[in-house]
């Protein structure tokens, strides 16, 4: 076999996504719900592999980390407390013509985007101009037509990140008027000032006739661990440093979602919060920073798809910040965030509560509000790019191609497939005899129908590891074939040989020993 | 040990959820959020052990049975295909003085109630003035008061049962201005008209100018298998009969939300919709009630505590129900539901949608939508039921006391505890030895303070079933006593056996064998 690029593009993995049952765009038969997805068959089985690698890794693995599963519904101070309530917003404008609402730094962005396409038009009618004689740097930084259009570029870059950053507002809107930005809608300059809009959903809980009480759905899992520190911490008897980690839901009503399951409104998050020693923080901020890491790197998804983002700019909460970017087919994009943020929201909830969120330290006859370092991770986000380092298309030495999702094993929706040779002669009994042996071990496929190369196919495009094909030769010496879903090599097993071969292969555990 | 009454009072259960780190009330440091609950370290490992093992018992074990995981948020229309809309709703009326809103069925409940406290009040009288020669049941057959008010609260709820069946509103009121039922709260008698609730939390999405889009947190999870019945059907290439399961959040907005996690507002369910050929759903019917019912027994929970209730009066989309009740601590109670729902639900939203949501049968040439019979489980009801059931005081025989936890061992949080006899003489670090083999197979705590009958008690109130101390004769014969959590008896195996040993008791597919 030839090896072709592997990695697919986003518009392949979404359609190879719905076409195998594992992501469909949620209510689908009524065209769907904006930003929104369901998780099919196998997308299901993939997502709960995912989260049990995470859970166990964290929690398992760590006599000083306990899991919890908070509400989406917090009582809501909770997000007065956290700042979210006055801080968790977006800059809106609305066109009074045309009454359609837009992210006022969107606007300005698409704005940009077209002075780049123009950019993009001299470049390739130059090369046409030129020909093989070309050179594209020399001309963008020479040619005046180009050159003035990147500085424009650049200065309204420089003025839109500088209104933003202070918080002005009405600097936005002028930005927007000096540019005579239109509605793409309607066309229409006729814009409002801008506004702040919360990204938090809310709802209405009760049925109070004087005024029903407004909550929100959760923007984040982070909270929930907070406001339980204190329940946790002495019902499972934790002194710092611990860790309480979670797997939840968060909301968050954004205006412009995209790529997919990569930014969704509804998404999942894998947040563990570990409290330190005020003072310990910087030494623990690295401790988890190459633990998170090694998670991701002791599933083989080549170690090249990985970097640290340190961040400059830190949020008003934190003392120090990195993300772990993942190479999607976008490009390499935050998969995870490592934060150190301080003793911020405790002291906020204290503050809120009027309850002490403090560890008494027995050997230092102190007290002290712990600080913490997070570890959040987006679940759909880790599902999204084990799907994009598996994606691989592949021309055979045969002449035929396959499509074949090279998910790591442990974290494969199904770890064998059961393919008697023909539907007939007892070999769909004999296999349903293995199948029996094995169910209780590994979740699998049984399928009997269509030419076994056929067969072989499916179960490379939803990423089986194992097929075992059930022969006449079986019902001899009750030996089977097993096939390994990247190299296709073939060996011949005994049944028994079979249930260990599998565990040796597929196990969870192989994973967890490697961190 | 003598035996005590088994299974706790709720009052009990609450208090040693909360102290053992299995539930909290949520947002607890902010004095609560009515009828929403969190999870804490032992009930979050708890819950998953039952998703687990519902889900394997569901998807694994059933090669025409599939998963799914759609969001909680869908296409607005799903909720008028469904019927919610129009008439998921509680009857409602507000007192214009106070301002209070009441359920207008539950102020007469309560007016009922009142009523059967007078009734067991002239039985108190009467058992005392007549001693030991008191015949209740003759007493409250002829005693002319207590068959007077037998009389009108038999009238009562006839009316109210037939205004509400009806829809008749104004005669709830009626009712409820004849019984000069007052508020609670104020006294007053100054009602409004009762009026329909609907029940669904509704939220805006995106962020139109011209009126954002409602949507709705969705009232059940029956609606998101429904929606994908076609997506899951043509690319898991299945056939009726076959299923689809899901468990996943659901939201209703109560207006009395109570008894603990067994009504909440937010809560989770365990659903599988299973389509059928029309006319063979009295078949499957049966079917899914002896294995759901299978499912429950294999867990060793006592066979008295469940019972079928056969639905007399069903809903407008089934054709036949049954309740599996268990015998909560507030008496008998719905913990599963199985509901042949006809083929209400997929031509609804054939309707809804213009799709056509059929299965075209190549044996017979013929197109049919499917029947759908469901088995629905709130997963909360099976936490609180599992709670209750394994809730227990014993007195022992040196006059001590225990409350142990008789969790099933498959489900419980940690199947062992390694418990250092004394933290010295390198007992800790054979632990820890021990621990290294055991931790990738089985979820566990470390325990090595205090004497160790109190560390058994700790284990003992959150349900681990097996703990195992590591004492001086460890380190000579590598042996360790395993004590068991029910009989309290030990014995002493050694290391080697030990993990086999810990395998053959909690593992789960011992449960999936039986079944």
């Amino acid at each position: 076999m030839s090896n072709t690029p592997e990695g697919g593009s986003l518009k392949n993995i979404v359609s190879h996504c719905k076409e195998y049952g594992f992501i469909y765009p949620s209510s689908d038969i009524y065209d769907g719900l904006a930003a929104t997805y369901d998780y099919g068959p196998n997308g299901s089985e993939l997502k709960n592999n995912i989260k049990e690698y995470w859970w166990q890794a964290m929690v398992r693995m760590h006599e000083n980390i306990v899991g919890i599963d908070a509400a989406i519904f917090m009582h809501p101070t909770t997000w007065k407390a956290s700042g979210h309530v006055d801080a968790f917003n977006d800059p809106l404008i609305d066109n009074k013509d045309s009454k359609k609402r837009y992210r006022a730094d969107v606007l300005v962005e698409e704005y940009i985007a077209k002075i780049e396409g123009k950019i993009a038009k001299e470049v390739t009618k130059a090369a046409k101009r030129f020909g093989d004689s070309f050179d594209e740097a020399q001309f963008v930084s020479t040619n005046p037509r180009v050159v003035g259009y990147k500085e424009k570029i650049e200065s309204i870059e420089n003025r839109l990140g500088t209104a933003l950053g202070s918080g002005d507002l009405a600097d936005v809107k002028a930005l927007i008027e000096e540019l005579e930005i239109a509605d793409p809608v309607s066309g229409s300059k006729n814009w409002t000032d801008v506004r702040q809009f919360n990204l938090m959903f809310s709802t209405e809980m009760g049925s109070l006739a004087d005024g029903a009480d407004k909550i929100y759905l959760r923007p984040e899992t982070a909270q929930g661990i907070f406001v339980n520190y204190l329940n946790v911490q002495k019902t499972a008897r934790m002194k710092p440093p611990f860790g309480i980690a979670q797997i939840g839901k968060a909301f968050r009503n954004e205006i412009i979602a995209r790529q997919f399951i990569f930014r969704m409104r509804e998404f999942e998050q894998m947040e563990m919060q570990f409290f330190v020693k005020p003072g310990d923080e910087m030494k623990w901020y690295e401790h988890w920073k190459q633990k998170r890491i090694n998670w991701h790197k002791a599933l083989g998804m080549k170690e090249e798809n990985y970097r640290f983002h340190d961040h400059i700019n830190l949020a008003h909460y934190a003392n120090a910040a990195a993300d772990i970017e993942f190479n999607f087919p976008m490009g390499f994009k935050e998969l995870e965030g490592i934060h150190s943020r301080t003793d911020f929201d405790l002291k906020a909830h204290e503050e809120h509560s009027g309850k002490k969120l403090q560890f008494f330290d027995q050997n230092t006859n102190e007290s002290y509000v712990p600080y913490v370092i997070e570890t959040s991770i987006g679940l759909d986000r880790m599902f999204l790019a084990i799907m994009s380092a598996a994606y691989t298309e592949e021309k055979l030495d045969d002449g035929s191609e396959r499509t074949v999702l090279k998910i790591p094993p442990a974290l494969a929706p199904n770890k064998v497939a059961i393919l008697p040779l023909v539907n007939k002669d007892g070999l769909p009994e004999k296999a349903e005899e293995i199948l029996n042996e094995i169910r209780f071990d590994f979740s699998f496929q049984y399928d009997a129908k269509d030419a076994i190369g056929r067969r072989y196919r499916r179960q490379d495009a939803i990423g089986t590891p194992y097929c075992v094909t059930i022969d006449h030769q079986t019902l001899e010496d009750n030996t089977v074939t097993i096939r390994e879903r990247d190299s296709m090599s073939q060996e011949r097993v005994s049944v028994p040989e079979l249930i260990q071969k599998l565990h040796d292969k597929v196990d969870m555990k192989h994973l967890l020993k490697m961190q």
